[in-house]
């Protein structure tokens, strides 16, 4: 009970979650005993899958197993969308990533050098601003974290203003960000993680007019919608550049399904660096 | 001096607006004498016109020349871009426009009406919600000072959510808007009158995560990155539909240029029924 007198119930239920998994009986001829696949899963160490929407057999086990919960799977998979399908990138664009050494972030960045755009991260400690910089290859980052005028911080950043923002965090990110933007910039909207908990929603986006001003663009998306391309970004895109070493990837792994709790929760301090990742059976 | 001690100081300068003339002086010859012309002018009886540039030559004298201010002018070529170009709309979906009577929003609720949306407008009064249901044929019309409860209002009017928002106010209608959109709905920001004149912003957007749930296109725009389409929509659009007797355009008309500075202060109270317009000179 909280100090306004509301009772919440929770019935236990199994959390969901992306998680990569060997079957061990099926009764669908497109998915044999042996198969490893990816897809949403139980935080259990058997699962019951019921429905094969979302549900990826895994071709290339050369790979890191854990690398399709990650940047062969879902989060890579939005990286690729939101950059490339959402915010139409040019090579020579201002790119600026928030949460930028999260699953997303990291690969957004990349992506964007690959390109050639000039790319800023934002985190939120100095060692997941060295990693931006020295193993993702950003061309530079900050943390928000020890700015206390992030308008300010952006124009140091960007004197030019930002083209491509991939937002992840929402709150005063974005309101700084607005103040940013160059005319016909991209906004992509990942996610708002600095929204998802809050018992009453915070002072709210205010510069919002900026839109109009600058002919922004700013577009939601959920990567289950873009399925079909799935397929192109893994083949194509993802799997060659992993191979030739084009891309780096930095995960966070917990041992055990007990300290799965602990990861969640650190997610939303930033205790994590890199894709979050819980081992719960290693073949 | 305003009460926190600050001094204001305003250089005097002639206010700019969208204004019919008839070339008295010309020394380009694209623009003769008697050419009749709407465009950026002055507040004054006579301007000196030193860029062509967004001037356009009046072919059609036939119709009021007042509709160059509106309908076939700035507001009327806002409307057709937001909606048609921006929204792109779709028979039978649904349509909330907001300052519903004023020269964009009218004719945003027209254009959705003949393509066969279902279209609520929100005003200020209910003069006009009458108008907007009686005149411009809206399937329904809010006074929105009148609800306590936007979110609650709009779920009223919209039950099965919106498709298409022509955001002309901002504030805390986005906020209530943004919980009763449709998945893949888009919003087209021509303005956000409620924002204008805050000496300190106000309380800001919070619902902004309903972009990723609901995958929302948001865009800003402003009507003069599509002057090319300008022809086609004056000749091939808007003219035939107005001669034709398919749309209606409603004018609140002041007198004399020494009433231009309250019919302007009057538009940010909602003073104006429809398209303000001030009669300078009459020929």
């Amino acid at each position: 009970m909280n100090c306004t007198g509301k009772i919440k119930v929770f019935t236990p239920q199994t959390i969901t979650g992306y998680g990569v998994a060997k079957i061990v009986d099926s009764s669908n001829p497109d998915f044999k005993k042996g198969d490893l696949i990816w897809g949403l899963t139980g935080w259990e160490e058997y699962s019951l899958i019921k429905s094969t929407q979302g549900l990826f057999k895994i071709q290339n086990a050369d790979l890191p197993l854990s690398y399709y919960t990650g940047i062969l799977g879902m989060p890579g998979h939005t990286a690729y969308i939101g950059f490339y399908e959402i915010c139409s990138p040019e090579k020579g664009e201002y790119v600026f990533v928030s949460a930028a050494s999260g699953a997303v972030g990291q690969l957004v960045g990349q992506f964007a050098k690959l390109l050639g755009c000039y790319v800023v991260g934002s985190a939120g400690s100095k060692d997941k601003v060295d990693l931006l910089k020295n193993k993702f290859g950003f061309d530079d980052a900050l943390n928000y974290k020890e700015e206390r005028n992030l308008d300010a911080a952006l124009k140091r950043y960007f004197p030019n203003g930002i083209d491509i923002y991939l937002e992840n965090v929402g709150g005063r990110m974005l309101d700084a960000v607005l103040l940013n933007m160059r005319v016909n910039g991209r906004i992509a909207v990942c996610g708002m993680i600095s929204q998802y908990n809050l018992e009453h929603p915070d002072e709210g986006t205010r510069n919002l007019l900026c839109l109009v001003t600058k002919r922004i663009r700013m577009e939601g998306f959920l990567v289950f919608d873009y399925y079909n391309l799935y397929p192109k970004f893994l083949e194509m895109v993802v799997v060659p550049l992993v191979k030739q070493g084009k891309i780096t990837y930095v995960e966070d792994v917990a041992k055990g399904l007990e300290n799965a709790p602990n990861a969640l929760v650190g997610l939303f301090s930033g205790c994590n660096v890199g894709k979050q990742v819980v081992v719960v059976a290693s073949e």
